[in-house]
């Protein structure tokens, strides 16, 4: 086993985008009760918003961290409305899902945007990022999704990022399925904000997102959000001028999530994380392809977070028996979400090694023998 | 011990308005981990849903249950941008600042909106609100704090329902500090919708919200939000097509919600809990007047939830020592939140009976007795 992680999943797998396997040390975070505005929770809060900032060196970069309440979308929301300005144009790279759903977000909070798109196999194509913010010089900011879960697809960010920043508009980035898994760098790229959550590659629980964000495009963000739950600024300075939150806080979720960030220190970080999940993700594959199923991206293009699988051909394969198989055994797997062709997904996030995946491929080889008659 | 609670709390005494405290059973339900679009969770959703719509007799009434991930508020804001119409008038009832931070939501969301205001310790005038609504034919909403937790007054909540009623606008109730402890029927008020959220008297963790509302005005409220995140219309759809939440839930906030509903049955539901509440308030403001500190509100208007103290004369008090002094013993409590007085408040709701509030009376007794040297 080369895996540096030495945890201990809960008998249930979830091989899914999100919620995943947690830690028994994760979850027994959460039997103490907090008072929300207490100043044990006041640190608590502190801590947690450095040790987000700190996984992408954002600190150094002036950036700071919002959490905010609710799942991966609140936070992207949140940033969208707070960041963009009422006046400005949000050019949005889509080749899946998360990226139509900004799309949305834009559509209904009632911001200018324009929409760029590849097929859900394809990258974003960063020279035609580049021309089209030389085409239109309404835009003011982009949007791009780092790993589009819909299939796993890793974006080009730093080459997106660069052409970005030449062009001297604002990044807004889509790290829900990467961040604390794989490297990004605040010092080493430009970005206004980068959104994620509690329950993908950092394993804690769900119930918070949170926002990297530029300190001096929160500062100047003020009355931007058609939203007061949603307010990032407002959200940020309530944060900074007492401690405390707005609202309340899920406390024990973030609780788990300062026991899971240990974890992940423990760990050594993204580095340490990116090994064991592309561990993961390699005896999948492997162990996939030994049973006849063929991952639909090519390798380059594959992030060690979720990997898309098309539907064998031969009619034998039903999806909905093959996830009851896994389902009674523990085992939990995704649909697709390919907007052109029947897939299915299976995660290798969360807590779980390359034990656990051999263990799902030993269930999944039984199914398949099963189902094949 | 006239309480018919027999439930075990944490060393840490929660006596604020949430979150509370809560059981190690509630507690302990956060130790499994859940997929967030498999079958069991579906059947956790759909359960949750059911027994928040039974609390007030919603299903007799054509209501529906719809949960929002995030704080109370978020499903405050979710309720009054997609159920008041973008060309309807709220008249919101103003006795403290949870009134005021309805009329903050529509300010922010662009809802017309006209505020009645009283004093903080004079509850809401039915009287007053039949002529406003008589006098301006704009208004087609009505909202009110149930119990307003600045004060902890108890506002006439039915006789409000019956003059919205009987003027034919619709009704919107913050139920946030009261729903699960004072009784609410559907059949027996009129309300269009009600909302609360999972960590005040039904003895959850914080994490989500929720909102009852009338399935026709929510069948009629599309395209009114002005956030994706927080449509209810879009939430209720999402929900009842599919039992899936559109975006990740905090799973282990649910399951713990869903075992405090046990408990919550187990007491006797809404007349068990506000006969346990009601004890705890008698023993806590019969025991701070032994000890020489005066409720801010008359008995008549004192809801058995939550009591602001005035702080006492002499000069002896500072409310920081007196906060430190519990704490270091494990009891927290809460600094006022009237705009004319200077007060602190202690709350009696949470999984804690009589013998927790004589605990606490006890730690305040002494450091009373050391305060004053």
């Amino acid at each position: 086993m080369t895996t540096n992680w030495d945890g201990n999943p809960s008998e249930n797998l979830l091989l899914t985008p999100g919620p995943l396997t947690t830690t028994p040390a994760t979850r027994r975070a959460m039997q103490r009760d907090w008072g929300s505005r207490d100043c044990d929770f006041i640190e608590l809060t502190a801590r947690i918003r450095r040790r987000l900032l700190a996984v992408v060196g954002g600190e150094a970069a002036a950036m700071t961290c919002v959490p905010i309440q609710g799942s991966g979308t609140f936070a992207v929301e949140a940033a969208l409305q707070t960041l963009v300005p009422r006046d400005g144009k949000l050019l949005i790279l889509v080749n899946g899902a998360y990226g139509r759903r900004m799309a949305e977000i834009c559509r209904v909070t009632g911001r200018a945007h324009e929409v760029l798109e590849w097929p859900e196999d394809r990258p974003v194509d960063p020279a035609a990022v580049a021309a089209a913010l030389e085409a239109d010089r309404a835009v003011t900011d982009v949007a791009v999704v780092h790993v589009e879960t819909t299939s796993g697809l890793l974006n080009p960010l730093a080459e997106v990022a660069e052409v970005v920043a030449t062009a001297g508009r604002r990044l807004h980035v889509d790290a829900m399925s990467s961040f604390g898994a794989i490297g990004i760098e605040a010092g080493a790229m430009q970005f206004t904000s980068l959104f994620a959550s509690s329950n993908k590659c950092l394993e804690g629980v769900p119930g918070i997102g949170f926002v990297i964000a530029d300190v001096v495009a929160l500062t100047c963000a003020k009355g931007n959000a058609v939203s007061l739950a949603l307010d990032l600024e407002a959200q940020w300075r309530g944060l900074e001028s007492a401690g405390q939150w707005r609202f309340t806080p899920p406390t024990h979720v973030l609780a788990a999530l300062d026991a899971a960030l240990d974890q992940f220190d423990a760990e050594g970080g993204v580095p340490g994380r990116f090994t064991r999940y592309s561990r993961n993700c390699a005896v999948l594959c492997a162990g996939m392809r030994e049973l006849g199923f063929t991952p639909w991206l090519d390798d380059a293009l594959q992030a060690p977070v979720i990997v898309t699988f098309r539907i064998p051909d031969g009619g034998w394969f039903r999806f909905g028996d093959f996830y009851d198989s896994l389902h009674a055994r523990g085992i939990v797997i995704y649909p697709g979400k390919l907007t052109a062709l029947d897939s299915f997904r299976i995660g290798c996030i969360g807590a779980i090694g390359e034990a656990e995946i051999r263990r799902a491929l030993g269930v999944i080889a039984e199914t398949v023998a099963a189902m094949r008659g």
